[in-house]
């Protein structure tokens, strides 16, 4: 989209886009709060040319919204950190406030311990991670975070389904505007992708699911129906249990399969709990800052030097486009949100 | 090796191993502590089947202690632990001792604020990391493991060395003798595998590296002037950037290029730090310590229920055999073994 022609592309000035992003929001009956946190979540989206997680989620919040699923207005708990662990009980509404509310008792967290966690318990986790991840390296630490989501994957020599996509965002950082940040589907497709080839009736790559007999399998529909694959082989799988084990089992919230025997044929997306982990560098290091920096630039100089791409390069430079020139929206999604908001 | 006949291989108490590794360890001029910290450890692979991380180590052990980089002798110092953060400075020896002496601290920490660190530095790592999880899961904490090695292996997109193998290890405390564990390179092949597959001249499965030229390769010796692979593409990729920037980067200790540096040719060990997690399941379940082990448990169920293997199901199943009738070694390796205690 980045090169796209002025007839089916808009650009749009950032702050408009929140506007017009909160309206339909609180027309779909959000409070205003949540209205605005899932706003900002949603115009980084846009922001970043990052079309999946952009202005299209308000059309798939409007299914979860129908699905009567998801709590709309539920203000989010958040309990006293207890060493350097804080809970926020999100009540089933959308994450993305949960997670604003949490944050600060994160950062602190990591900078009077060298590190902590936020527990997030019972969101609806729509968004991608990375928004979140770069909210913490914003104050200075590191963060990892991990979700699972609904039980579409199929572990490593199964063929039955049992993880979610279970993605892992990772953040560190560097001095100037953007760290370094990747957030990863733990299945060799993302759900949303699956989606997309299902809809345009297109095959998917090879080695990314089996049918219901557990016969591999390039046909979308099939592969809904039985399941997907992880990314990197039984390495993959390994680490898809992790997430479930991590941001399920060990903060007392669903792990996949629970998420969607929740959801019960309804559509909407996963609810679950979310761990988020953030590192002060500066405790971590032993105190010197500036050399942990310039070792983390040597590494990631000696990535880009060689012509490889760091993870999230792409979506940064979007991001400078559109911080100048207003964030690019296909015309025809920006008329059906339009219509969304009167 | 598990059905392996009694002509090739004995079988043998694991205490009369761990006495022959001690004394070989002895004579190659480590300290009592180290040589019974070391000895653990080589003998936990030994009894899991694990023959590249088994006795054979005491023959590539020997190899680092020559090569004058390793002090043979250095008693790790354990910094006072600062929030929740444990410091161990290895002075440049093996890690295992550093380990032992960081443990009881590290677990204290995750314990009395829901999670801790344990930093390693400047140690000779190697182990493998699952006998370090396994120490931390016998706790009933869940362990994450990360560690740097020597710049072998390409960033996607790139043909040049940037990342150690970095393998990435976890556990979790299932109830009963073995946890959840793995313990992953995030290259596309190990490098002792590779090193194998060099000395047999075999070629490589194909997509574990490229020639110094660039080029994909499957010949072990062009591979090993050339690059190594992650495993799983960018998402490998990515996660090979992860461990460096928090097993070096953040703990103030060298990434993987600096190890090589060090090392300058002398065929040693790669010299680095490690970051160890350790997470306490009932403060982060908020108290539920029966319902998280219960959901893990469901989650392992469906995983097994299928017929698909958890990560170390083979390891615990010949460990549990060698703890009833003594570990496996191959006769040309225990007399091998023999000959050096002597």
């Amino acid at each position: 989209m980045t090169s796209a022609d002025s007839s089916t592309t808009v650009r749009l000035p950032l702050a408009q886009l929140h506007d017009l992003a909160c309206r339909v929001l609180a027309r779909q009956g959000l409070s205003p709060a949540h209205a605005q946190a899932m706003a900002r979540t949603i115009v980084a989206g846009q922001r970043d040319d990052c079309a999946s997680h952009g202005l299209y989620r308000l059309i798939t919040c409007s299914q979860t919204a129908a699905s009567g699923k998801v709590d709309l207005q539920a203000e989010p708990v958040v309990h006293p950190t207890r060493g350097a662990v804080v809970r926020v009980d999100a009540r089933r509404a959308f994450s993305p406030l949960a997670f604003e509310r949490g944050l600060p008792a994160l950062v602190e967290a990591a900078r009077t311990y060298g590190l902590g966690a936020l527990v997030i318990q019972q969101c609806f986790h729509f968004s991608a991670l990375w928004p979140e991840v770069e909210d913490i390296t914003a104050h200075g630490l590191a963060a990892l975070a991990l979700t699972p989501s609904h039980s579409w994957v199929a572990p490593a020599g199964g063929h039955k389904p049992v993880f979610g996509t279970n993605p892992i965002a990772f953040g560190w950082p560097r001095p100037g505007p953007t760290p370094f940040v990747f957030d990863l589907a733990t299945s060799a497709i993302a759900r949303g992708d699956l989606e997309l080839h299902r809809r345009a009736g297109t095959p998917l790559p090879p080695g990314c699911g089996v049918d219901a007999q557990g016969r591999e399998s390039t046909d979308p529909i099939a592969v809904a129906q039985g399941a997907m694959r992880t990314f990197g082989g039984h390495k993959g799988s390994a680490l898809a249990a992790m997430v479930e084990l991590m941001a399920g089992a060990l903060i007392g919230d669903w792990i996949s399969q629970e998420s969607l025997a929740f959801d019960d044929g309804a559509g909407a997306a996963p609810c679950h709990g979310e761990l988020i982990l953030a590192f002060d560098p500066i405790q971590l290091s032993g105190g010197d800052l500036a050399q942990a920096q310039q070792r983390a630039e040597v590494l990631l100089s000696s990535i880009t030097d060689q012509g490889a791409r760091l993870p999230s390069q792409r979506r940064h430079a979007a991001r400078e486009r559109s911080l100048r020139e207003g964030a690019a929206v296909p015309r025809t999604l920006y008329e059906e949100i339009l219509a969304l908001a009167h």
